[in-house]
């Protein structure tokens, strides 16, 4: 149940860049089945098939509502899918599973899927240590060590309140509403940066701890190097989160990985859906969506056709909400919201390297186009595969265009063998312009509540304004859940209301 | 949308024992909805509107099903459910919630209930300090050291790998069948008991140490005094699910409850059932389920009614299954393990106080009926509520017959004026027989997976042997949730498979 995704890039010094051709378990082929008459209208038409649109079809289905997903790539998944490349999974997106996401873990064991769990983590082979590569400190360290220096200047960075946030952000989930804040507190630390908060605290800091620092941080946000346009809300969350502690940091964001990779677990949903009735359109780019009146919504695609839908449930990303044109247009936040957008357009890459020793290795570097690199499993040759997260340097480079410029960017961790190189390049990327949602200053208080709200009939999912897990699949899978609820519930009120004027038969 | 309960008692100096009569928000009224001629065969007989049981009943008819359900109490809930006296809400089973559980936290998202959470923990109040009541030692002492000494006892105690069980039980939702272990090693922590353990590290404690690790352990297990029933294995799995780390422990199992009370959220998901179409039968016990044929199974109870199914869902706890008759009999090893049981008869006592400085006040005792308790909250009236568990001292005494040594044992911990005492005894309950599921040494590995599993078209669903959060809330809705999608699969298979053979209209 493979296909051949026009997605993914491989850059070989044998053969320079490849791009597309690669095999995902995410690629829907043929792209259409589309079985309804065209003037049918769906009960609600999905405009996306990433985790949002899956789950969300998937309950709409399951409720035995007509459901159309129309979405423009030629796989499901959408800023999560895997390649299979040389017998080895990569996760060209959202990777990493954690039983503290309730959305995740609840699908997974509904697909018995939470048992095939493979590490990340590998402490048996060679280089089992930690490279440190910032001004004034290049050197390498136990891995000990380097959790105690990141531990320290993390809890030092997001500790506002000497209980490491439990007073400021105690219900992460329910973060702006919930009996025991502020909303004031909750402004004031979301009005400054990353930068700000670095500059209050760096005097507590020796120079090789604030590269660390800036290192770790710009991995996580995917800003600018400067970290000015990295609002410093989404770091307070993130560690509340994790429960308040850095012990569940690495567990939770770099540990557990799916065996059998993210596009199956995408795949068992989709079919799901399918045998239930789901109709699909992939390589469809929605150019339009008009609500026509109460019951009635058009979804215009680039290739001229129209569907029609009673809900439509939109599940683009937030950088992408200019793409498709609203009407009624966006309420004037969400515009706004959308005009500004969210500033993570970080680069995920992944090495090959020669040799196995470096499956146990991980690192951090600044000033570097790659800020944080981990070893992430072996390739059936015994090869070694890294995995790694930098900052926003569109400004600088373009990944497809100098993918030499990232081997070199690995080497300023360690003296690497670099047999190729992987990516996805997400901020090209017109369906997502940018990676998972990293929110600049101000931005959560003041667009958070308008992105989750419906308009008319428009209902918005996506992990962008999740509530919990914000830059997460289980973000995804929480706002298609969610929105797909709103909509169940509200077509059997209709239906209900419907029923008693019908002429009795 | 309250009712008068049956249940509950009360304590008072004044009136002494006062058994049901009391206000909760789980009661229905009346107690049946049964629309369907008496030979009516409904898709699934649900057996017990505990939250696996309403769970599973509410993914029913969501999926189109007509489901009813039979309960022996008035009330939903199960082994959770709330009281409303004197302006306070009283948990009289199950209480807190935390957002690493996936069930539950979906669950509240999706009611909105994840804003409306209030705390246990109150540092506000006079007495905010820890009292120990152990041999050797009788002293109060801040919260920081009592932290510091329950997180030390604790870990040493859970600490069997040297890296807090992570090897051993690295993925606590799938425990005995993952990459990553080895299950002889589960085998063998699992074949051990608490007192085993204790007596293979007590010689790294002080005397103090030992009193205060014993409190703990009996709070958790409430099996019996001497620890030797206890199985070790729920520790390490409980350390691991609370992310192998002490951090997690009070954040996760003594810190947030339902603002409105667990009987509220209850009522959330049976009525969004009833209004699909539920129907129920409350105060009805079940004597016996029998499966007739492929299609057909009976429900027969007390009051000589009998209900058909095609499929049955038991929702029915480990200690009460031998209660029903089941034809075909329960597999050997469902007997077997019904037949042993699990040995938490835990007493959880709720006491209130005069006056308001105990609400931030907690403490461990041992030897004591009563072994950890915790200011939880004022009244209206300004007293504090304290919530207190003990361990099994059924051989001792019955908490109806003798209320007033549950107040001997509060005062055990520190000179309390009690008003009142506030109690179920789960363990004379006949719909539990028990608390909530502590296993006894070998039993995780001998039975877990025969309870899991279905018999024919009876399905067996409880927190008793949830995957995960097994003696928690989120154990129930899990199981509840997984087997109501297994029947949801297999009757949409059964009816695609019937219809080709149906004459054409």
């Amino acid at each position: 149940m493979s296909g051949i995704t026009s997605e993914s890039h491989i850059w070989t010094p044998e053969k320079g860049l490849q791009s597309g051709g690669y095999i995902s378990e995410g690629v829907i082929s043929p792209p259409r089945q589309v079985k309804a008459a065209h003037d049918h209208v769906y009960d609600v038409v999905v405009i996306g098939a990433g985790y949002a649109g899956l789950i969300a079809a998937r309950d709409l289905v399951n409720a035995g509502r007509s459901v159309l997903v129309v979405e423009g790539r030629d796989r499901i998944g959408g800023r999560t899918y895997t390649i299979k490349h040389e017998g080895f999974n990569y996760e060209m997106g959202g990777t990493w599973v954690h039983h503290t996401q309730p959305y995740t873990y609840r699908e997974l064991m509904r697909y018995d899927l939470h048992t095939k769990l493979i590490k990340t983590r590998d402490d048996t082979q060679a280089n089992n240590y930690f490279s440190i590569n910032v001004p004034g400190s290049k050197r390498d360290i136990s891995n000990e060590l380097s959790s105690e220096i990141i531990g320290k200047v993390w809890k030092l960075f997001v500790d506002i309140d000497g209980q490491e946030g439990r007073t400021v952000c105690p219900l992460p989930h329910a973060q702006l509403e919930n009996p025991f804040i502020n909303r004031k507190d909750v402004e004031k630390w979301d009005s400054i940066s990353c930068w700000d908060r670095f500059e209050a605290i760096k005097g507590q800091l020796n120079t090789e701890e604030q590269g660390v620092l800036k290192a770790l941080l710009l991995s996580i946000t995917g800003g600018k190097p400067d970290l000015k346009n990295s609002g410093f809300w989404d770091m307070i969350r993130s560690h509340a989160i994790n429960g308040h502690t850095y012990d569940m940091m690495d567990p939770i964001w770099l540990l557990y990985k799916l065996r059998d990779g993210q596009s199956h677990f995408a795949r068992l949903m989709f079919e799901e859906a399918v045998e239930l009735g789901l109709e699909y359109t992939f390589r469809t780019h929605v150019e339009a969506i008009k609500q026509v009146n109460e019951g009635l919504n058009l979804v215009r695609t680039r290739d001229g056709r129209v569907f029609r839908g009673r809900k439509i449930i939109c599940t683009a990303p937030l950088n992408t909400l200019n793409s498709i044109q609203f009407d009624p247009p966006l309420s004037r936040l969400r515009q706004e919201a959308a005009n500004q957008g969210h500033i993570n357009f970080m680069t995920k890459a992944h090495a090959v390297v020669k040799g196995s020793g470096y499956a146990s290795w991980n690192g951090l570097a600044y000033p570097n186009e790659l800020s944080a690199a981990y070893g992430d499993g072996l390739l059936p040759n015994g090869d070694t595969h890294l995995v790694s997260f930098g900052a926003d340097y569109r400004d600088e480079f373009v990944l497809e265009e100098q993918p030499e410029r990232l081997v070199a960017a690995f080497k300023k961790f360690a003296p690497f063998d670099v047999k190729s190189v992987v990516f996805h390049n997400w901020n090209t990327d017109p369906y997502t312009q940018g990676g998972p949602n990293f929110m600049p200053p101000n931005f959560t208080t003041k667009y958070m509540d308008a992105l989750q709200k419906r308009q008319g009939n428009f209902f918005f999912a996506n992990a962008d304004w999740a509530n919990a897990w914000r830059n997460f699949i289980d973000g995804a899978l929480e706002q298609g859940a969610l929105n797909a609820n709103r909509v169940i519930a509200e077509l059997r009120r209709e239906d209900k209301e419907a029923q008693p004027s019908r002429p009795s038969l």
